[in-house]
């Protein structure tokens, strides 16, 4: 395995030493990565900006050639991505597989993407030189990209949302060199993800530069590239304080440039009286939502809110006998699992707080277990105190109990913003508690129907993104087509020579793509 | 007049005096304007919250009502309103009169913009059941209003870009309630349209709170409305300084939100040899770009750029002549008169800047004067010293004359974000100089051939922002139908209920908007 840095087709060896650790078995793994210095920082930012000259213009099938190759040399990598993924994350085989296929999948869903080419918005008005008072000049709009885009690589999805993750793919496709800061909890999956995408690029004719990978387990380098001054955007997915930090850093900059931080969410589900009524045993399913991979998604249902009945009683009963029954599972690394325990022993202390159920199927042959945990709390309690609000990252979530509808109200009016808001109802209570409903859509970026925030979808109607503090910019996704937004910004030409123009914007559309006319979407 | 602070549909007498001045006499208008208090900016921001709870869900048809109400009681006020504007910003009448046509104009636009629909973005994958490994579930997507919007009103387009302007207009369009701080330049302009704009919410049958306006000629009201939990968004177009201020404040903020700061820009202008060379006479009417309205445009030239040659003597020759019988103008405000005066001044003092013209022709009947005046500077001199590069609001531009070709690509290549670029070519000459055109698209926001940068047309192609500094955020406009995008972010909603879904996203397509479903353009 290369261990270097890389920095465009170049590698550096870099200074301190550091190792990941199997959290499965708390050892350090053998294979030594040496942090990058911030010379490094810099020459990959150089080269990234030399890059954008060429890379911002060139066309979309080479850039989709690309996007595909890199799948297929990830694919290429075999079995030998996945244990080595096991090892440094923790999760098991069949999620990391999934995992692969969601990666490669992304890749090549952006790659048909850009070909069919409609996503620039390319917007036309054509010159009116009779108009009255004034002639109207022809003017031509479409989304171009901003210049170097730096990853930060994320601990949960150390593939879907790493080096080839993602944010790498639609920086990517936008027409955006990428610097990839490597998460140092899984620096050899980065490694040969990174060297995969290397290939890619060499194979397709790309400048140098276009993509760079360092590795640091510590701060300096990524702060190095965020205060960078060719760096023109910055994604993150990760912790609150982690996302703000980088927030932080980059407005202070010269020229403050955007962070899009995905931070966190406890992605609270309603569940109303008559599907609790109704559908105990489908209820109580949610078990998996909460445990799954020691219940490490940004999508993780942390919050349960209900009104207290019957109902509710029994699905009390029907959740705890599925929560005890299910495995501990490895978490990510020591430190977060040193976190979940802190937090979720936490707002046990609280006399408020009781325990619905706790599994009791700790798997003493490894280590740094998550044990899932489900807890109640009354609405009224909840309601006087904000650290109930707080995420517990790990396979934990709290119901909340309310006295009434109004109370149930109140506890939804007093959220922050979420990635996610879900609601479980029969559908003829919904009409009922449409200002329950209403201010889902107000809190959140995406509000579901009786299923569970987990497994997003990676599509053209997908939003991953909600109001703060759940990420820095709610305008925006970073799951699914749209998620190329982040990398673009509009520009005009006015009464440009037709030859000159983007081929998006020339008289005859040659790109066969869809443009707003004079105001008539046409193709 | 009403000059109360106007809050929902009460009036607030406010606290501390203060009046317009006239520019052109330098006399106190004796019209009385209070300052608005803190405890009125709250009130003001809780009623637009509660506005937002329901005129966030208000259909199309009443929304475009409202704004096509709006413009005709603008209309309304009839000539009071042209000469209120006149006494407190020196503009001559026939200026007026356009921008009253384009107010008017842009809010009759979104009004038919709005009803379309399809501005929403909406974008339906269907659900499919029986996918492998897992089933698709049902997700729509469309924008969604954020909030309550904070409106600064500016100097220099006391209609266009003030209470009822192209802020006010983009964001209730949206559907989010919007809170004006009136300029302090023109707070009787701004009564007058205030008292339009709540004579047409009352009549639409809106909630109070959908508009305030608050006066103030310090910083106090504007802080409080910026610093406000309830606000979610702020516009503002003036200095780089004002702008800078609001972002970094709305950054500090508990919930960090967003700044659409249009803030200056020197717009420059490439002039290549060959039109130069023939189109001296032509080329010398950029004369009135430069001077019209006292140059206090934001998309005013500020800039010009040329290879040294016989051409380029010729059109200095003509430039200077055309200044030189340009009347002197007045100048929105004694402040902006005096820095005008003094950044003008600070140029002619270093010894590199010479003068190509200033006009002879000061209105001396008249008080804060702005005269034109264009100088002249080496290409070397310009690239030593970044003090070359800030703008001088007013009717001033600066020539920067290289030695060749790739000192003008220097210059370029030196220049910081800008709202415009723009290059006057004979077509047979653009080939050779495309790296510099393509520079101008990545530097700026709209790139121009062969026209000014001033005459900003309001539609669909418009891009109107600029990478920074020119404004705080490059992926937006504030002119045209794409400034409603600021207003909005995406929502999805999974597996919902079809009776339950907006309008834009239920099955059927009852609103008969264009919609991207299942990856294909549909309407």
């Amino acid at each position: 395995m290369e261990t270097r840095n890389l920095i465009g087709y170049q590698y550096s060896k870099g200074g301190k030493a550091f190792h990941a650790v199997n959290p499965a078995t708390g050892a350090e793994i053998k294979t030594e990565f040496n942090a990058a210095s911030t010379a490094d920082a810099d020459k990959a930012m150089q080269l990234a900006a030399e890059a954008f000259e060429t890379y911002s213009l060139t066309d979309p099938k080479t850039k989709a050639a690309f996007l595909r190759s890199i799948a297929a040399e990830i694919n290429n990598i075999g079995d030998a991505l996945i244990e080595q993924a096991m090892a440094e994350s923790g999760l098991p085989a069949a999620r990391l597989l999934g995992e692969r296929g969601r990666t490669t999948g992304q890749l090549n869903m952006y790659a048909g993407f850009i070909e069919e080419g409609s996503w620039v918005e390319a917007v036309i008005d054509t010159a009116i030189p009779d108009r009255q008072p004034l002639p109207r000049a022809d003017i031509r709009k479409m989304m171009v990209p901003v210049g170097p885009a730096v990853v930060f690589g994320a601990s949960n999805f150390p593939l879907a949302f790493s080096v080839a993750g993602g944010d790498t793919c639609s920086a990517l496709a936008a027409g955006c060199p990428v610097i990839v800061k490597a998460h140092p909890a899984h620096p050899g999956t980065s490694a040969l993800v990174a060297e995969a995408i290397k290939k890619a690029a060499e194979a397709n004719g790309l400048p140098q530069g276009v993509f760079s990978i360092l590795y640091d387990d510590g701060y300096t380098v990524g702060e190095a590239l965020v205060k960078h001054p060719h760096t023109k955007i910055v994604t993150f997915t990760g912790s609150f304080k982690g996302g703000m930090a980088l927030v932080k850093m980059a407005q202070e900059r010269d020229e403050p440039i955007p962070v899009f931080a995905e931070m966190g969410s406890i992605n609270p589900i309603v569940l109303l009286p008559k599907a609790l009524d109704n559908r105990t045993q489908e209820l109580a399913n949610l078990a998996a939502a909460i445990t799954n991979n020691a219940g490490q998604f940004c999508t993780q249902p942390g919050l349960l809110l209900a009104i207290r009945s019957a109902g509710l009683d029994k699905f009390k009963a029907a959740l705890a006998a599925a929560i005890t029954a299910i495995d501990s599972s490895t978490m990510l690394t020591p430190g977060i699992c040193a976190n979940f325990n802190k937090l979720s022993t936490g707002m046990l202390a609280d006399k408020a707080v009781s325990v619905i159920a706790k599994s009791d199927k700790l798997d003493t042959s490894k280590e740094n277990q998550g044990i899932p945990l489900v807890t109640a709390i009354s609405a009224a309690a909840f309601l006087a105190d904000d650290k109930f609000k707080e995420e517990v990252f790990g396979p934990y979530t709290m119901l909340v109990v309310a006295d009434d509808e109004a109370q149930l109200e109140a506890v939804v009016n007093s959220l922050q913003g979420q990635l996610t808001a879900s609601v479980m109802a029969e559908k003829e209570e919904l009409a009922q508690y449409k200002n329950i409903t209403n201010k889902l859509a107000k809190i959140s970026g995406r509000v579901i129907l009786n299923g569970p925030p987990t497994g997003v979808e990676v599509g053209n109607a997908i939003q991953h993104g909600g109001p703060y503090p759940s990420t820095s910019d709610s305008r925006f996704t970073s799951v699914g087509t749209g998620a190329i937004k982040r990398f673009v910004r509009p520009v005009c030409w006015q009464n440009w020579e037709n030859d000159l123009l983007p081929d998006e914007l020339k008289d005859g559309n040659p790109l066969n793509i869809w443009r707003l006319v004079n105001g008539e979407m046409a193709k």
